[in-house]
């Protein structure tokens, strides 16, 4: 029996090519398990119409071998509509940590015991989960509060993956440095 | 014959060392050369007595050994002043594509093809490229439209560079990382 | 006789996972030499009752090991308090920074001189100095004057230290990067 990992943390700045490397990675893996590809878009839809013409192209540009899900909180809802062995995408998280903290108002503790959950399911049924996710927090921090929590939120967050992750990368301008498990 | 690289990027944050290195780099490779030096400043002469006076103090900081060009826009504009087997340091790529986004009006597509161009006119003569950027990308997205199209931009082009370049460096507190040709 | 490092420069953005890095490595700095292992602490005592809340988690949590030292600005102050041969823990950066800046009005010049007179001072009684700051420029210049000044303030100083470090290290989420004496 083959080893596979079972979860790899991208993150990157906007437009570092976070997201182009982890759909290749994704395919790739899929290819090697044999085994479907699911995307997970964490978007609520947007009002706007260039969002939603974005997330139209991505989707049309992903092509017809990915099977798009889409959940902006409850993680655990996707769970029955995946199969064992297969390959689960994840972008982004930054989108979703927002959406938890700033709708449905969830604690940090919370958060990650969810994520960690979630996490916990896939691995059981030998699905390998990439997430995919923005650095934030090179800059000076926010004067905003709110804004603040929100970095100090979802850097924990992106602590808390990397932690348990068999693989962490960083994008830069497209090139892909590994931090664990290069 | 011997090869020489024929384009090096180099990014990093405010004051992280990337003009400094930048310039050794350039000094270095003219003299294995034993070809000119050339300068191309991207600033349109600013209006700030300070920055006026940055200006000067880096152009009599670099020395004599240097020719300095000044274009903002029209990078083309230069390639009858270079000379072949010589050595281009452009600094910065930043207020490059600020200008022509900003003033020119240019598209990113169109931006790529001139920026692309230019790069091929240079390889053609053996001249070496070393292009300086800032890396703006590690934060929270700026929630003004036009500045977040404005990241967008320039990391745009961070990757079309990288993906063309012979080296890819980070610069850290005066510390050069290698992503590509170390 | 054996060689310690005398000075570590650590550096990254907010909740990067610093702090603690930093405090796992002044620990077994301490123990492997056998001296004191002091906190520098160069928070001016907060006002908000929740900063003040998070000052003591951290005291607390890093245990009864170490000795808490207080300075906002006049490092030297520290000095008749210190013992040979033992282990500083400067957090952070950041703070000193912003407070020898906007209340006590240094020069970059000035900050510099003092910096690098405390480290002589630790090097001379052989103090394993470990600084910790925060990255602040992989992001869009921030257009007001004062905010740009201390982005290129602190910056500079994180050259000058890194410059004058046997160990510099980035982290990104909880991960250790060594840029220099790895």
């Amino acid at each position: 029996m083959e080893w596979f990992i079972m979860m790899t943390f991208i993150s990157g700045g906007v437009r570092s090519g976070k997201s182009r490397f982890a759909e290749q990675l994704a395919e790739q893996d899929a290819q090697a398990r044999g085994g479907p590809l699911f995307y997970l878009a964490t978007a609520a839809t947007p009002q706007e119409p260039e969002m939603q013409a974005r997330i139209r192209w991505h989707q049309q540009d992903r092509g017809t071998a990915w099977i798009t899900l889409e959940e902006p909180v409850a993680l655990n809802a996707i769970l029955p509509r995946l199969q064992p062995n297969s390959t689960l995408l994840l972008d982004c998280l930054t989108l979703w940590s927002s959406q938890v903290m700033f709708a449905s108002d969830l604690s940090l503790e919370e958060a990650i015991k969810q994520l960690s959950a979630f996490i916990q399911a896939l691995a059981d049924q030998h699905i390998h989960l990439i997430v995919v996710s923005n650095d934030i927090n090179e800059c000076l921090p926010p004067t905003e509060c709110k804004l603040l929590n929100y970095v100090n939120f979802l850097q924990s967050l992106h602590q808390c993956l990397t932690a348990q992750a068999d693989q962490a990368i960083q994008m830069l301008s497209g090139c892909a440095y590994y931090w664990k498990g290069g």
